[in-house]
């Protein structure tokens, strides 16, 4: 199974952090982002958005990381990281949804920013940032893992992003218990790490 | 089960879609958008992100309309519109992840300017929603239904703010293949419509 892959890449690195996790096999193929091989044609071809990463399953294609996680979580990791039934699966998946919206438009494009020079609005990522931290930090007040009482693959995708928030020059030590749920999930058997953690 | 609702807001209009398509009975309480009441003091704990819709199935609240519709689909719709299979799942997940941002921040943000003033960048959501359709334009041009080849909740999510683009002043004419896919949808058995559209 192979991943294209950026290593600077939260999206890209949440889905290095689940196979490994989920003892998962992945063959990553490192795509030149700084020389735009994820717009080419052959890369355009597999993902229509131009982005990263993407998963090949032995012929397989699937783009979107939030998506990815849902595939390897239901096929190759049973019910532990992606429930089955329907009120665990939907807690589950609100998480998945604010991390394609909030924590895109927040956390996440304040580092693309600052980090690869992206045209976006600084000051409203850090406005969405601050709004989208502050009700992580008041949920993890009072719960353990985003959903059902357990790690699930919505705090290994909400993760990355905001374990990065520095990069971005997000200052977390306001959120307190966000921080503690970072050292939850660094804590997991077989985490693995990428540059800027 | 009842749905906390804004008759104007597409979020909670997909939701009102799949119900009817799914013959899922729900008791809407229109909620007063305008005097604020989403961010009351009780609407925001039921969701704390202080938006619409908030579905409340016997006691289990749900945020998000996204997950919502992932939910009801999984509980009471069967396989039909919600396949349990690794790869049709994942199919049709890529899409409400488009939905939740490339579609959110695009036609849904300019109409939300438009419409209700919104102090967004108009500008940013015209280049977002071009980009978004003609992708969704050329996609639809291979498949009669955006995952799987049969309706799903992945065209229910994405509907209603590609077919209120007009509200947020985006012209769908060059869209052909879009053109005709809101037409299948609104054949579909039981379809419901919502103003504007």
């Amino acid at each position: 199974m192979k991943l294209y892959d950026l290593e600077l890449s939260g999206n890209c690195y949440k889905v290095r952090l689940f196979a490994a996790l989920a003892n998962i096999d992945l063959e990553l193929i490192a795509v030149d982002f700084l020389a735009g091989e994820h717009k080419s044609t052959e890369l355009l071809k597999l993902n229509p958005f131009g982005e990263l990463p993407i998963l090949d399953d032995h012929g397989f294609i699937l783009r979107d990381s939030q998506a990815i996680l849902i595939y390897l979580a239901n096929k190759y990791a049973g019910e532990a990281w992606w429930p089955s039934s329907p009120q665990q699966q939907a807690e589950v998946s609100q998480w998945l949804f604010v991390t394609a919206n909030e924590i895109q438009h927040g956390p996440c494009a304040a580092r693309l920013i600052d980090l690869f020079q992206y045209p976006l609005d600084k000051q409203v990522a850090l406005i969405k940032a601050e709004r989208i931290l502050t009700i992580l930090n008041t949920h993890l007040s009072e719960h353990t893992w985003l959903a059902i009482n357990r790690p699930t693959i919505a705090d290994i995708a909400v993760y990355p992003y905001v374990a990065l928030a520095h990069e971005g020059s997000i200052d977390l030590s306001p959120y307190v218990h966000i921080q503690a749920w970072l050292k939850r999930i660094q804590a997991l058997p077989n985490y693995v790490s990428m540059p800027g953690l």
